[in-house]
């Protein structure tokens, strides 16, 4: 990307009504534009990290043998009112509509009734069965307050996973399986060490569900973890009875703040049984489908990553999220020239800062963007056959001979 | 793709209020699921053809110079109501909403109001144009009737472009390049034979827009089109008046129907007017932004094609548009061990069809998918060292060399 060519500009201020470190931060870098609380556009380099980030979620359940689909945002009751969640009393969320037609209808805020409802239609025998779903869909949210930047959205993105087995069995290998890509994928978004499996409340028919919750300080679920964090319960489930269930003590537990960028949930009936998604056995009977849940805060992700490793200088993006690995500067005729080459070979890799400023203005910019490593290619540098490498997140600086250089763009 | 994997299967039935020939089929062959009138799912493979469309689009923007971003549906009413477009007596296809926290909020029919508002953040001087912003975003519309099809659907895919420009001969040059590109899209989308740019009416600022119409027996505009088609009219300016300023006669006119696939419209000053878009010239003067736009539809492509193409035996998919360009089908012990092969190692590429049912049935899936061509290998033909090639488009069969196949299979 030229900058020069670019809509773009990192602002000096950010909307005064944005409180969030991320929302400020992410608007004031050019990344993305508010335009409500809890409703953000993605500008160019913002909808590159959301694509990255869809992109390393995709390739994990594809391996699973998932298959992605794209359903509605527009609702019929029908399904919803079957299981009772229809009604503002018992989900508080929604945001509903009327169509012209006549009849109300409601934004998903999730997608639980419309896939079991569809996969009437695809599901009759155990030789359907098991499947695997996912897709990434824009939420609805009806949020009362919405103050934590995309952290909390009421139009946000989610990768949602549903899993329809035969068995118990089945369901609990599959979610095993998912555990895994899980923390693969929390790995590969630079996260692992950061996010902790959380023991979490289950429902009527499991007694814990999971979650994968990134320690942050602004994280707004309250979580308690032993020593080496290998045990981690949210507070809804930290108290007496189920220390006891895990045979610990309380006093090796210390609190801490996370945000939720995951969940998984042995759902089972839930929502098979009154929607009456059934299959036939192999002795010919008629049972309930055993079903899981699993999503993943897209948008989220984003503004929890910014909140974990931004400084006071900006954003700080892992490789596998940004938008662009290397931030290139040309300094002095010669410098430029050769930045314009180098740029005109590697254009996907680079963003080309072309415009006509300062170079204290150029690397802010470059800092702010969080962009991994900068390229500074001088008439200086140029006289050693080389150019100046930064590391965003360590600042340590290096010169790199072009040599090298070709061969780091070119990934050898 | 495993057919004994996936979750989608062909439908006997299409949904008995379904009348559109494009839904009927595609909810038939699996490619989309009804959740109301104009409202449906994308499944594995309607999802794969809507990205084949949408990657097509953003190569020929992208060669333009044009960003990628993405904006919200939920819409603040304000900028909406400088231009009088909130109102229901204005436009009135209107999804509306309540917030929980108080106000009311549109689901955007279309965004010309909300990027000419942003765009205030990041235009001020000359130095800022030209820029051109394009989005794939989903579309609310509050369709009274909607029974064609995801040919007018109450919530579909659409790729909205912008352009802002310091002068009118800017604004006219980029529309003549976005007209080019119109039509490599169309030709790449096996759709340009059949697709017309189109005569339309302008508005306060411009005479005529320019329409795209695919000539399709269901299409619901009616137009006007010479001998070689190099003249087409809408009938909304098919007039006295116009056929004077052409100099043409009526007579040489004849009458069909087209499905508009995209529009283009130089709008000038009626957005950034009403909305403050200035910027400052070289001589330090505010002036107004002109502005284009630049729309097509992208679920409603999917369903032009079906319109166009499909025959009795089901769907016939352009190879730029097929989900899957090859279909395989292995016949008997050894013909069915060379299909695991073959599949394995061209995964992307072939829906193989491993269920465990009879031939006959596979090849009308086959038919009914429409994909571009089916590969049969059974002991028979591997006895020539070879497969069956069968097109979808011509039923034309041919023999192919197991080597050939390899080769075409590896794109060479």
């Amino acid at each position: 990307m030229r900058l020069s060519k670019s809509f773009i500009k990192t602002l000096r201020e950010a909307p005064k009504d944005e409180t969030a470190k991320n929302g400020a931060l992410l608007v004031r870098a050019g990344f993305i534009h508010k335009e409500m609380a809890g409703v953000y556009d993605y500008l160019p380099l913002g909808l590159r990290v959301i694509e990255n980030i869809k992109s390393i979620i995709r390739e994990e359940l594809n391996k699973l043998g998932c298959e992605e689909i794209s359903m509605t945002a527009l609702q019929n009751p029908e399904p919803w009112e079957k299981t009772g969640r229809f009604a503002d009393s018992e989900v508080d969320i929604w945001f509903k509509t009327e169509l012209n037609s006549g009849g109300v209808l409601g934004l998903a805020p999730t997608h639980e009734e419309p896939i079991t409802n569809m996969l009437r239609t695809y599901i009759s025998s155990y030789k359907d069965l098991p499947l695997s779903v996912y897709q990434f869909q824009t939420k609805f949210r009806n949020e009362l307050r919405a103050k934590s930047g995309i952290l909390r959205g009421r139009e946000f993105l989610m990768k949602d996973l549903y899993s329809f087995h035969d068995s118990e069995e089945d369901l609990d290998k599959f979610y095993a399986e998912v555990e895994k890509a899980y923390n693969r994928i929390f790995d590969r978004l630079g996260i692992g060490d950061c996010t902790y499996e959380t023991f979490a409340s289950g429902g009527i028919f499991s007694k814990y569900s999971h979650e994968f919750q990134t320690l942050i300080p602004v994280g707004e679920d309250t979580i308690y973890h032993n020593n080496d964090k290998s045990l981690v319960f949210n507070k809804e489930v930290f108290n007496d009875e189920v220390l006891a269930e895990f045979n610990v003590d309380k006093a090796d537990f210390a609190e801490t703040t996370g945000a939720e960028v995951g969940n998984i949930f042995k759902l089972k009936f839930k929502y098979s049984e009154p929607l009456g998604l059934k299959f036939i056995d192999e002795d010919n009977n008629a049972k309930t489908v055993y079903m899981g849940c699993y999503g993943i805060g897209v948008s989220r992700l984003m503004g929890v990553i910014t909140e974990k490793f931004a400084d006071e200088k900006g954003l700080i993006w892992p490789e596998s999220v940004a938008p662009f690995k290397y931030y290139l500067v040309g300094i002095g005729d010669e410098g430029t020239k050769k930045a314009d080459e180098i740029y005109s070979q590697h254009q996907d890799q680079i963003i080309y800062d072309d415009r006509d400023s300062r170079i204290g203005e150029k690397f802010a910019d470059a800092e702010l963007m969080g962009i991994p490593y900068r390229i500074v290619i001088s008439d200086k540098t140029l006289s050693e056959d080389s150019a100046e490498l930064v590391s965003r997140a360590t600042g340590e600086t290096a010169m790199i001979t072009l040599e090298n250089l070709a061969q780091t763009l070119a990934g050898k």
